[in-house]
């Protein structure tokens, strides 16, 4: 079978032949249908064997496909089932550790698997499980947006596109700072009430008390990382909480007295039961994040692309039909 | 009557004759018998007008005493009641916005009187105000130190002492990281298993996966901040918490990726329940916190010590007997 795979030396991936893989006992094989492309697939090739030890290492942990094989030990599924795969549950991470799914065919532990409803378009069910699982977890499980809630969202990319909407969807107020104003109709369009070029616009002016703004946000959700987590924490009210998700800065620094009472968390995956709450969002419509299809021959251009900022949303490769 | 006063241009504060407090309509006045002296009158005095806008201004903020007059609409206390004062709950922070307790008399919210249980020695009673509530709100409440955690413990000072005993008490296993090794004793003595000089000799060697290393602490109490955020963040395991109480240095610096999976809440004051849950294990004689006892016309001198780190434990001012 073909894969796309990481040789070494941060060298581009390329298009392998490579044997196809046999399925551990409580493992499946799935036939990938689509695929995601991920920011962190180029920061691992950036990386390179600190993270991908084990090389030749096909990469892509986005994905979505039908079982095509069943591990002697593997409950509840069966050859058939549509499903989208946790890249980082069960398993050692997929596409680092574990060959990934820019491949035909990919083995995945049958407890990291994800139902795919019917009427759930595959390259969505893909976006579900990695861009749609991250940004659904930190969001509405870490964050706790809900009714009644000042939101705010940076960056309105793969991520924040749809964190933002589960944000409206929980019924918050969701603002959004995002550099590319051509994307603010798309945030407008899904409900957030205001979008800035920068997150240092929503910090309040100085009421008094140095360490205690009288008015602001309850969460902020950062999917950036780019020098924003200062930002984020002097716009939140004290008792609000900022959700780290975005690393576009290796390091970030923080005024000491800006961090009490206020919390930081960094929100790192997710669950099958993240992606399934995902998937029934999607199937109904709610969310729709912006994407663009590929051929599964365009992979590496298609990073490529992902690496220059050339990519409004996400692109998903579909291949195997 | 006498006070111990900033007067501006970040000048050591000095002993005043000034006008007794009149109680507004919520408040009780408190003839002070003890107030302990605490790192934060120093770094006040350092960042000056910005946090004491209104000068002359009494500093002292950790306090207890003996109510002798009764506001109009204060309930549930009367003259004679022996209390401790919140200093950070429905007034404006004393010692900052509204005249503090380096004095004979204090004015205080009845909302914010902890009520001292007989028996308890008033020097605790102060100390169990700030350093006390402090400490203890950071580890048990943010923090929830509780049985079969792995705690970690940063500076064992005025705060870090009542801190890693609150969480022996609780039933964790709690190591300390503290400079100065002539405590080390004070805190094997408190239950405390484990001191190194470092907390960067906590940090777990790598295993396969950079970002999650396998074991580690389930919480850590930060009551430095001398650059101890980010050693702290790494010896936490994955899910754990680091609780940020200290202000060492005025701005930290993190990795990002170490943020993921892991949270960092700044822990700030505390409530009167809080202080009456210090009393009553002070009481009980399960918390003991290291003081030497002064009087009030040393207040002044005794900042200056506590300034140049010449103090171990807590520094108490007795006066008014």
């Amino acid at each position: 079978m073909k894969a796309w795979q990481y040789m070494g030396d941060h060298a581009p991936i390329q298009l392998n032949e490579v044997d196809e893989p046999v399925p551990g006992p409580t493992q499946v094989i799935i036939d990938v249908k689509a695929a995601g492309l991920c920011h962190s697939d180029i920061m691992y090739m950036q990386t390179g064997d600190a993270v991908m030890p084990f090389l030749p290492m096909t990469q892509g942990h986005e994905n979505a496909g039908v079982i095509s094989r069943i591990g002697s030990e593997v409950v509840g599924f069966a050859v058939g089932d549509v499903v989208g795969v946790n890249s980082a549950g069960v398993q050692p991470p997929l596409g680092m550790f574990t060959p990934g799914g820019f491949a035909d065919k990919l083995a995945a532990d049958y407890r990291d698997l994800a139902r795919v409803p019917e009427g759930l378009d595959l390259s969505l069910a893909a976006l579900a499980t990695d861009a749609g699982m991250t940004s659904y977890h930190a969001m509405i499980k870490e964050g706790g947006a809900s009714a009644g809630m000042k939101v705010g969202v940076i960056g309105f990319g793969g991520l924040g596109q749809i964190g933002a909407r589960a944000a409206v969807l929980a019924g918050a107020e969701v603002h959004v700072a995002e550099t590319k104003e051509d994307v603010w109709p798309v945030a407008k369009a899904v409900g957030v009430v205001d979008c800035v070029k920068d997150a240092a616009e929503w910090v309040t002016p100085m009421t008094g008390d140095p360490l205690n703004a009288a008015s602001g946000f309850d969460l902020i959700v950062d999917y950036a990382g780019f020098d924003t987590t200062q930002k984020a924490l002097n716009a939140i009210k004290r008792g609000g909480k900022v959700v780290q998700v975005g690393l576009g800065k290796p390091t970030f620094t923080v005024s000491t007295p800006t961090i009490l009472g206020k919390t930081l968390v960094g929100s790192l995956g997710g669950t099958v039961q993240d992606i399934e709450e995902v998937f029934e969002l999607m199937r109904r419509g709610e969310i729709a994040p912006v994407y663009e299809e590929i051929s599964f021959d365009a992979v590496g251009e298609g990073l490529e692309r992902l690496a220059n900022n050339a990519v409004t949303g996400r692109l998903v490769a579909r291949f195997g039909d």
